[in-house]
């Protein structure tokens, strides 16, 4: 689809300059560097030629059809020039200029032009305000960067052209394999998205990586990344961690998720891997790009030093990976040629004055061994270490198994050689033991990841959609935008979630009355849309079994509710059976302006707070997801039984979370809820308190 | 101390080899390349010279007097060898040899013996089965690693000897300064405490590394730590953190302690750093070595690019620095001469075009400004960046302030030569932003445990000593190790711990009379020495207050005991009032195997367990760390007052913990100790169960 910026037949340079320090310059020099093989048209109506090609005083001028044109001149003119462009049928624009969108109102309205012509013209632009791009397959460096990295699967989309130089210049220093370099600037109408899609369908690509800032569309990011992740893995880095995309408001769910919080579930329901420092994402671009794909969790290690053999092993436990339990074979196997000092049991320790043939057999039986999904080999340089002998050792058993295996070879001049043995071999080596295991981690991540998303459905209840229909509609002309328990309540029985019974009494004799026709144990709540907190508001009253208890409990709720927020609105008390039985978990959505609704799960009470042990995901939700949800949070074990408490229904939980995510789906006007508490129990579970937000 | 292994005026070295193959060889040519000024005696009873040195036939006919002997034979002759240089009066023995502890029994005893030679004779041991010794300043190279590193203030201290060959072979590539180098092998007689103390008192040191399997004496370790961090930082990084040094035992304390939480309790206590990844013992060595110690949390950013000053600006805000805000002077300053699109508040961002000076002049005004205690400097190679320039900008300024300096030039092949600058003039380079922010914090971190390490005290309360001696004793004689509520509440209060009044209740009919003569609202308990949890045995029962309910609750408690373990030692129910208002909070006791005594404190109720929010330190404890112990769990905001809950008597918690830390001090038999609940009210606190065990 995007095909003409990669592989255009004829390429316009407008801006193209006789002076070197110029960027019409260096562009057009890299363009020819790079060895282009197409025809190149440099466009200047000052100059003559330019580095030996004939230039043009405007693009019409051009003598033959132009597929990709370059610009590089003053943002001013920018407009003008794509214009011509259009005219002339240019497919693509690669807009290098800045001076657009990022520098104000005045440069916004240019963007905004620039965006019209392209539409007009059925063109496609990237940038402006970019660096440019590079496909080593076809030789093209449309860029001014200086110099193309070697090539490679690796493809690497970049929000920041900053950012992107430091990436080259580092795959050039390391000569690691690049395929395609994007930089795409301000997105004025390229972008992620894209570009996603385009790498997606791109047999010259096996790994994707990701620079971000900010997401164009939320959802559509996630259904890109969902439908490209299963074909290839596509890794992530995202500036902007602890920035705020959510004002607290009137739910838990609000104050608690943030928009790092909804990129971070867009990334976990695409299958799309983060990396978390521009470190993780070298190291897993290496394993994804060299390696086959981690099986299962068991890794096997061979080492010819104890110490960093122990810091692997306490990574694979910290992070949930396995220690390979070796085959009684494979351990007779080890012992027939090891000294009988070395270990034969996971990790395999060769001992200090292994050489490569010892090694190499060891290798062999810890990669066959149908208990071991991928192995980790360390070395460390001692004095009669085969270095680069060892390995070619560690290449030639890799390629013989389909199993992904790293290397550390740990130090610096002395390794050198042997690390660029296995570089160049496709063996990915990392600094430390942790690194190595953190990157086998990502891969067993990924599979386990896709493996799920392949499962997971979007299932759609009977429900009454339409009485909630109408519902929504009576509160959208009486402009309610909140409502409370009562009403709450009622929608989400609509849909099938058991709610409890509830009395709303408007008086002291309300109560009394009440109490005296229904025995029991019973709780109070004041009613009143404009205090949240009630239990601050000394709005709860427990334990209530004696109609004049239920007479004074009336009064001291209203009281205190007056006191706490003197004009609030109080429409009177609710009185609900007390339920003694079950767990206080929560449910809550809310908004996020990129991805849209969020929904959450906690355990209830002041933990949830606390602690913020939640999980969220982005609406819809499939039934993996929320079993997912539910287990992500640290104290779900409370709910599988645990010390007196018995095992509650988890599945009414999920049952619920599905619920809400097809209510939330079919009335996208519902902007924040929270179900808290809904108290699961041994068997289902019932929903207490609700409160829902519209915004109409 | 250990003077003459560094400088010693001669040296023999025995097990010297002709054979360029062997280790007496390489390390008699490594002696000898590295420049050692003293006399060299090779001692081998075959040749007559090696590598141009008169050679001995043993160590008795060398004609001087002998300060270090290094030893390089098989291990079945080192202890000979050893007694020789015990009658030569040799001070300082290095045995490179294997062979020995770590074979097995049979080298076990070779050790043992060597050990006793040692004493004998009044030498002091490195090794055996070590690496050896280099020291830079005085051009020693005794070990058998191939290259010096360059001179430098780092020192190292290594139990693996292949991380060590690792880690200087990386100090070599990277041109990273070292000052000493220790492969301490065995550790035989001198071990890291030795050589900490050593250390610490050596002017050619300024930071001290060290990679440790195993502790040699946790005590000491604490005692040497505290006492040499106040003069240089020591980093520390062990291999082995998932291992569990405890058994789960009776207490709640004891399960949740491992070997790590010892470990890592002591660096805490005594202010040595922790590095979690051979990367960041690297990256923290740096900047301890080369800039001055971090005053504050305040950091100013200068970039030419915004993503990986985002990052950095991510990082310093979840890690607990601060981005510096500037003067409004410096902010005057810097829009005086930066560009109109530049940012001039945190980060500072000099644009894409920047040169040198532009750099130059930002980093003046920001690490001027009073409100910055540190800066860093991000560079990514753009089309017209200056990077040598750059570097020696940042160079310049640096050594103009007493701040530290960190940079993250990113990329490669360009940055390289920048990033060279910046090394030989000591300035740290991190390969991404978050590893500078972090070494940041290493820094930040260390200043604020050594400057409340001074502060801190251990305090002595007035108790009752001779009570829980007398009581104790009468445990002691009558062999009971394990004692429970009511004899563990004596002693408590015996120590000034408010303790809870209870009726212990052996009948129905003891029930029902308490329950007659004492008005109030009342909790029955099991007491039994064999039941650990009561709930789970249906043990405990709530809200008595009518004597018929007393009798019927004995009656169930005693069942339920008797079904739930049919043989358990019966005592009684104990019935005590029932505290409703408070927090539960538990204090506990356990004891590890390298460090004594661990006191722990957490929330009560199953959160303990489930979310293993708790806090360790080592007995003793000074006031300083019992805050530290409250303030570090998670939860601990609970106790501040959150939401309706008043905020707690947090004293009376530090209170308690700094007694028990001297109860446990006083008598060390004391085992492992929970109180569980201790109730914190609003002012003061309750110990209500407690459990105790002793190790007589």
């Amino acid at each position: 689809m995007l095909e003409f910026f990669f592989k255009p037949k004829s390429i316009c340079l407008v801006g193209a300059s006789t002076n070197p320090e110029k960027l019409g310059f260096k562009i057009l020099k890299n363009i020819i560097d790079g060895k282009y093989n197409g025809r190149i048209f440099p466009v200047n109506p000052n100059a003559d030629t330019i580095l030996n090609l004939k230039c043009y005083k405007n693009v019409s001028e051009i003598p033959d059809f132009v597929d990709l044109a370059l610009i590089v001149i003053p943002s001013d003119y920018v407009c003008d020039i794509a214009e011509e462009c259009g005219k002339k049928g240019v497919k693509g624009l690669i807009v290098i200029s800045a001076g657009f969108k990022e520098t104000g109102q005045e440069g916004q309205k240019k963007e905004e032009k620039l965006k019209e012509i392209i539409k007009k013209y059925n063109m496609r632009l990237i940038g402006p305000n970019c660096l440019g791009i590079i496909d080593t397959k076809n030789r093209l460096n449309a860029s001014f960067a200086s110099d193309m990295p070697p090539e490679g699967k690796i493809s690497f989309i970049t929000q920041s052209g900053a950012l992107g130089t430091a990436i080259l210049d580092w795959a050039i220093k390391e000569n690691i394999g690049f395929s395609k370099f994007i930089s795409f600037g301000n997105k004025a109408d390229v972008n992620e998205i894209d570009l996603i899609e385009e790498l997606g369908n791109d047999p010259d690509t096996n790994v994707i990586l990701l620079y971000l800032e900010g997401i164009s569309d939320g959802r559509k990011f996630i259904d890109i990344g969902k439908k490209v992740s299963f074909k290839k893995p596509i890794i992530v880095i995202k500036a902007g961690k602890t920035e705020k995309g959510i004002k607290a408001a009137i739910s838990h769910t609000g104050s608690l998720s943030g928009s790092d919080i909804a990129f971070d579930s867009a990334i976990k329901q695409s299958g799309i891997i983060r990396a978390k420092t521009v470190e993780e994402l070298f190291d897993y671009s290496l394993i994804f790009s060299y390696q086959p794909i981690l099986k299962g969790k068991n890794i096997g290690i061979i080492t010819n030093a104890g110490g960093p053999s122990v810091m692997a092993v306490d990574t694979i436990e910290e992070i949930g990976l396995k220690l390979a339990k070796f085959s009684p074979q494979t351990i007779e196997k080890l012992k027939s040629f090891l000294p009988s000092a070395s270990n034969v049991y996971n990790p395999v320790d060769v001992l200090g004055d292994a050489k490569a043939d010892r090694y190499e057999k060891a290798i062999e039986c810890v990669i066959s061994d149908q208990n071991v999904d991928g192995i980790m080999v360390i070395l460390t340089p001692q004095i009669i270490t085969q270095i680069e002998e060892t390995a070619e050792s560690i290449v030639r058993k890799s390629k013989q198994y389909d199993k992904p295996v790293v290397t550390c070879f740990m130090g610096g001049k002395r390794v050198e050689q042997g690390i660029k043995i296995l570089k160049e071999n496709k063996i990915p080596n990392y600094f430390s033991p942790e690194r190595g295991i953190f990157s086998l981690k990502a891969m067993f991540d990924y599979r386990k990841s896709i493996e799920e998303k392949s499962k997971g459905k979007i299932i759609k209840f009977k429900v009454e959609f339409e009485k909630v229909r109408r519902k929504i509609e009576y509160f959208r002309q009486q402009k309610i935008d909140i409502i409370g328990d009562i009403e709450g309540r009622e929608i989400l029985s609509f849909y099938g979630i058991n709610v409890i019974n509830s009395f709303l009494a408007k008086s002291q004799q309300d109560c009394e009355e009440f109490l005296k026709e229904n025995q029991g144990v019973y709780v109070m709540k004041l009613v009143s849309p404009d205090i949240i907190h009630k239990t601050e508001a000394g709005g709860i009253k427990l334990n209530i079994k004696e109609p004049k208890e239920g007479k004074k409990a009336f009064t001291e709720i209203i009281d205190s509710a007056k006191k706490y927020k003197p004009n609030a609105n109080i429409i009177g008390v609710q009185i609900q059976p007390m339920i003694k039985e079950g767990i206080e978990v929560i449910i809550g959505v809310s908004k996020d302006v990129q991805f849209g609704h969020l929904i959450m799960f906690g355990l209830g009470g002041i933990y949830v707070e606390l602690l913020k042990d939640v999980s969220f995901r982005i609406i819809p939700i499939t039934d993996i997801d929320a079993d997912y949800m539910i287990n992500e949070i640290k104290t779900s074990k409370i709910l599988k039984g645990f010390r007196n408490i018995p095992e509650m229904d988890i599945n009414s939980i999920k049952d619920t979370l599905l619920r809400i995510s097809q209510l939330v789906s079919d009335f996208p006007e519902i902007e924040e809820m929270d179900i808290n508490p809904l108290i699961v129990k041994e068997k289902g579970c019932i929903a207490v308190d609700v409160r829902l937000r519209f915004e109409f």
